[in-house]
């Protein structure tokens, strides 16, 4: 019994059955004596009809409007929601983010948040009622208008508003039972993670793993508030994002499950296909010309991911920049590049769209010495070309060619003991 | 040059090239030198969208609830309005109903405006921009929730945002030229109406002309507000609503085709086919009786139009109380007679769904004695029987079988010399 927020992704609530499904377990948690909060995404394929319709009207639409424009999703499985709950004998009323409190800076389209009032939904709670709050979007602290926080933004607005209401648990709803130790599509032995903590979910997030966003694993952990990956579909318990995962009286409190002894060694095998490489060749190995370059690339507001710098490889003594993005980002990147062209003498730029980065990660790397060597002979013996290495304390990325995704994938979850016995299960990201 | 607010209904933007065709409008007026604000409704059929996804989800939904789920409509195509008039070169910001300072009392579907504070409405315009209002709805002053106006909301918000703002006129841009001196589809000699009073379109619009809503007229009455009703279509002067027609410093002011010499008694013929006549049958003649009937219809709130009672027609000194009501409203006004059956002991019930109600309409009606000889004379000529008679000052109404309405609005019509020679136009309702 506890404050529960719970977060349903737009595929939860695609239409009128899902609502009517998601209202059911709503009230069966509440009825079984949680006050709860809920926070919704938009209906379905909701925001992409409607960038549809500016994209008919506007080539360039202004970021104020399209924010007001694609809030009005959560504005309408929100009130659905809503009314499916009254009709199960619970009084819900929904908010949108600026009634929640949800406070952002202006930047449309990727609001930050800067603060959370969610007095009105105290209020409800105290009335005994339960508050439906619109995913995604927020209000701009200086100009009062409607802003959205960007990718992962519902799961963000649930992480928030659980902190700022100190809830026990944010329960983020999904059509997967949690978090896996690789994408069961393309590793069918991919086993279920019970429980992870918020640095290895991080690394898992980074390198590409879809289930939960970066900024809301990030939000959480600042907070220590526990997040609870889970299915809309089913009854089992997800996957339990903690700080520690020997924190057994935490894992008492949340989980049915009995406590695990030790912290396994890796978590899981995350992979990602939607990043390319870009290789500037023959750069002059003078002082100061790396750093143009990824200025320029950040300047045109690109993350970089992996970058290597090669000692001199070329008899002039210049050298190759390479570094992944975005593989959506890729022109914008190469354009910002040749606008400096003539500035930094590069000889080439080659971007190559055909690469995979696939990433192990685990907490228990940092005590573990061999990790490295057993990922590598994996890779090896399974005939995958490794073309950029990247490491944190706890993760190694690779980058291979597309086509390997998936032998590497797998080797390296054997290689490791990760193979479940059971059968694989359909894997899939969330909405937003 | 002035300030103008322009209203367009759901027919206007009721897809991607409505909204380009409206946003062209609204740049060429804000070219010619007026400051404009527009007020949207939802495009096209978006209410009906809506409602029909409650409907699946929960018979009886919560009016708060409904309320938040209809606003999403005008939230959508206020956005897109917006985006379509920044390609034009003009900035335009959509304000939701809240934002634009529009504050209503808490009652969800039929709220109405208690005050209204367009602060952010007047900053945009002083920063040149074009402010882009939701129509329809508003904010309780009370509970801070979301409401909305009910039937003509739309134009409601935009005759009270002009009142607020001082405006020199608010255009509601429709599907037709403006005012018709009847409905063409059943006369298609109807004449264009130029100019007609509150006074007048007050009594029209609750005779069944469905062009304006009977609360916004009175609104822009109490305000002596201008109103001009228009075609989003072309580029023609519509119908100027004012308070005196021999007013001609307002009338040169707004209208650029000369002030007309003297004020036509009649405005023009409407007709309702939306009624029922329910007729109780032998209510027996005690001081009371009638009282309690019209109550408990009132209690159920049902609003009454006609009412007839006829003296002692029985043997038994009994009489008959026959009133209309909107058709879809007969049924529970049945049902509440039939919960009073036993104390007010009436023998029995008629309901009559077959019925026109038809009304003219003319301020000249007062000083010009004869015009209900001329009226009564052309129905009986044309062979209709008049089955109940109600009149004002300025109208005159009688129900008829609803087979006999064209017929006998074209001899009224044509009785008062209110024929034109031009073709038929073609005539629809507004939307909300």
């Amino acid at each position: 019994m506890g404050l529960i927020v719970a977060k349903f992704g737009g595929s939860s609530v695609a239409d009128a059955a899902g609502i009517l499904r998601v209202a059911k377990r709503i009230a069966d948690t509440k009825r079984a004596g949680n006050e709860v909060v809920v926070v919704v995404s938009a209906m379905g394929d909701t925001t992409d009809d409607l960038i549809d319709l500016a994209k008919q009207v506007s080539p360039n639409p202004p970021g104020r409007e399209l924010d007001m424009l694609l809030t009005a999703g959560e504005r309408i499985s929100m009130a659905v929601l809503a009314m499916a709950i009254n009709d199960l004998g619970f009084e819900a009323r929904s908010y949108t983010g600026s009634q929640a409190g949800l406070i952002t800076d202006s930047s449309h389209g990727k609001a930050r948040i800067v603060d959370v009032t969610p007095g009105r939904i105290q209020e409800a709670l105290r009335e005994n009622a339960i508050p439906i709050v619109a995913g995604f979007q927020g209000v701009s602290q200086d100009t009062k208008d409607i802003t959205t926080l960007g990718r992962g933004g519902s799961d963000l607005t649930a992480v928030a508003l659980a902190a700022a209401l100190y809830a026990d648990v944010c329960e983020i709803y999904t059509d997967v039972d949690g978090i896996f130790s690789a994408d069961p599509r393309i590793a069918p032995k991919a086993r279920h993670v019970p429980r992870i903590t918020y640095d290895e979910m991080m690394e898992l997030a980074a390198a590409g793993a879809k289930v939960l966003h970066l900024r809301c694993v990030e939000y959480a952990k600042r907070f220590d508030l526990p997040i609870h990956v889970r299915s809309s579909f089913s009854d089992k318990e997800g996957t339990f994002v903690i700080a520690d995962l020997n924190d057994q009286s935490k894992l008492k409190k949340l989980s049915k499950v009995g406590a695990i002894m030790e912290q396994p060694i890796i978590a899981g095998v995350a992979h990602d296909l939607g990043d390319a490489k870009i290789t500037v060749v023959g750069v002059p190995d003078r002082p100061g010309m790396a750093a143009a370059i990824f200025q320029a690339v950040a300047d045109a507001g690109i993350n970089m991911d992996m970058i290597v710098q090669n000692v001199s490889v070329h008899e002039s003594g210049a050298t190759d920049v390479t570094f992944t993005c975005p593989r959506g980002d890729a022109a914008k990147a190469e354009l910002a590049l040749r606008r400096i062209e003539k500035d930094v003498n590069f000889k080439d730029i080659d971007t190559d769209e055909n690469i995979a980065k696939i990433s192990l990660v685990g907490a228990g790397m940092r005590s573990h010495p061999g990790v490295s060597a057993t990922f590598f002979k994996a890779i090896a013996d399974a005939g995958v070309n490794v073309e950029m290495i990247s490491t944190s304390e706890i993760r190694i990325s690779v980058v291979t060619r597309a086509d390997d995704a998936t032998k590497a994938v797998t080797a390296i979850h054997s290689a490791f003991g990760l193979d479940a016995d059971g059968e694989a299960v359909v894997y899939g990201g969330t909405g937003r």
